[in-house]
């Protein structure tokens, strides 16, 4: 559970309601559940939120009301929070809800609510007739609060990545990663340190892939017995009070051979190129373009498969996507822009094959100048 | 990875292209990770798969492809798949696939599918004008299948649950519930024996909750320290080849006092009675009534806020809901009796605000002549 005070919580709902008022929204019904947790402290596996500018309705059962209630006078208490309780059914309390709102102009999350649940409400809606609440489709109001972090959450990640980092630290330099052990072995290990760390869990399955399968960008770790002269890419991750961080470092066992140090130099470079590039204004397809030109410039291009970074926040692969622009991307214009408070990983990689692969990944944060890098780990190469 | 034989996936492609056949559909989007993991054997991040009755295409990118590829001439071959690789976004992919299917009637997930992804998807079609394939909402026809294991899965499941009992018996006596350990401290431990038993990870935040926290059915581990006297609810699952078990008991440290052990002795009667009523052709509300009628007439009716017990298969929770008849539900008939080759949760509770709870869990699947208890641990109460 993330405890963000009362005060940034209701920043939040004032910049919701703003924009809610500023699109002729009377209400958002908010179904995406790290949407709901933005608004309310509260990481709930079930739950639906109401919000209009006089209310804040927030729809849960029995599990959750009592995480509620238990912030009540707290520091993090979620303020002017109306609890709906569930009896039998989610969408059933739902329509009851919107049944208080006749008239009114309501939206929804169109990239979070099901066609089925859809279909269902606007039923129960014709059912009441012309005083009914109408449903207006919406999409990505939230994720765009969500974008900029805010100082809570600056401070929550950055939190999160000094742990991680201590955790890499440990894992690169305490004997984890070692011949005759395999992937699944490791990755066990690292999994521990995460949670030893103090985070909630691993972000995602933690991924070991040595020899050959790290030229996998997202191989899982399994029954190979790392051995001499292997690249071995580790990639893992944490939830810390309810933000996910993310570090990759690939190691050498043993002495590494001139292609895997002129790989390795090649992806660092283009590490290093992005995270220069990272500043408030510049266009995330900039950024991906210094690391993906470094390695074009090395022979690589078609090595890199994928994109070079991901957002970092509630959810471990969220916005901005630091990538090729695509055909259905929108045109140069802010919408672009990296700003300050944004958060996210910079992880160039090279894959080749049969033969293995690369990445490098830290975490980075776009100040009011220009780059934090939030995660603290040398990235010279280690021959183990 | 599942690694269900190529002939139990024909089977069940087959059975699904009878369903659609039926249903005068031409092709189906299968949107559901879950639903292209039964079909294909790929537990992938990001797939869609578009089956017909001539055709079976893949459609994912480069991660997932590799995975694919690998089990070509495998045991396990998902025979006939025709991979369709996404280049730059998966439903411009989709849009292109049914391109290819002029006039058909093509069925879709509502329940998986969101309506901003259905929008643009339609918004595609129309674009196509009259010779456009057109969408079709359907819901829980892949569902349906995997409501009834097949042996592939009841095998997987079986030693699932051999060995989430083997980590249970452990965990309760090899020392790591004691006094002076946090929730926290103990949920770890357990974690480390779940992936160490060979899962590929524990199948959701396990729970370990002590004193009052017992009163909450979905606590979280925190700080609290076990004193003597707590009654402990440990609530466990792990994933094992993509399959999921999930297992509960809760123990007393020290002698329990005359309440503590007058609930305990309701709920696990509740228990025994909800296992007794598991049958072919019993109404999925019978088992669930045997159970709280039983801690009704120990007074604890109130005390009983959740179902008796949820599905267990691809996904830790999934159908049958074993659980009170709703006034959504469908009015008695077939689909609430359960069948041969489903498998589900028995876990009635008692829970008391302020004082802790109780709960036990197992794993059962229904036989062509009874029940089978999947889990094997004793039910006995323990006092630590």
């Amino acid at each position: 559970m993330p405890h963000a005070p009362s005060h940034v919580l209701n920043r939040r709902h004032t910049a919701l309601r703003q924009t809610l008022a500023a699109r002729g929204l009377d209400a958002l019904i908010v179904t995406s559940l790290p949407n709901v947790l933005y608004l309310t402290n509260v990481d709930a596996s079930a739950a639906i939120v109401v919000i209009g500018a006089e209310h804040f309705r927030f729809v849960t059962d029995f599990r959750y009301a009592a995480a509620v209630e238990a912030t009540r006078g707290t520091a993090s208490e979620c303020v002017g929070v109306e609890l709906v309780r569930v009896d039998t059914s989610y969408d059933e309390t739902l329509a009851s809800v919107l049944a208080t709102l006749p008239g009114a102009h309501v939206g929804f999350e169109a990239e979070h609510l099901t066609v089925a649940r859809h279909q269902w409400l606007e039923s129960k809606l014709q059912d009441r007739g012309t005083d009914a609440a109408s449903l207006v489709a919406t999409a990505g109001i939230i994720e765009a609060l969500r974008l900029r972090k805010d100082p809570y959450e600056i401070d929550t990640l950055r939190e999160a990545a000094r742990r991680l980092s201590a955790v890499a630290r440990g894992v690169l330099s305490e004997g984890e990663v070692r011949r005759g052990r395999t992937e699944r072995e490791i990755a066990l290990a690292i999994d521990w340190r995460i949670r030893g760390a103090g985070f909630e869990r691993s972000a995602f399955d933690t991924i070991v892939a040595s020899g050959p399968n790290a030229a996998l960008p997202h191989a899982r770790p399994g029954k190979r017995t790392l051995t001499e002269s292997d690249l071995v890419v580790l990639d893992f991750g944490g939830v810390y009070d309810s933000y996910c961080v993310d570090l990759t470092r690939t190691v050498s066992l043993g002495t590494a051979g001139p292609r895997a140090r002129a790989i390795y130099a090649a992806v660092r470079e283009a590490h290093d190129r992005a995270i220069e590039a990272v500043a408030p204004g510049r266009s995330r397809f900039d950024i991906d373009a210094a690391a993906r030109d470094t390695l074009g410039r090395h022979g690589l291009a078609e090595a890199f498969g994928h994109g070079t970074g991901h957002g970092l926040g509630i959810e471990v692969h969220e916005q901005p996507r630091i990538s090729r622009r695509r055909g259905d991307d929108a045109g140069p214009g802010d919408d672009d822009a990296v700003a300050a408070g944004m958060v996210f990983t910079i992880e160039p990689g090279a894959y080749l094959p049969g033969w293995g692969g690369v990445r490098i990944e830290d975490d980075v944060l776009v100040t009011d100048t220009g780059v934090e890098v939030l995660t603290d780990v040398a990235t010279e190469l280690i021959e183990l």
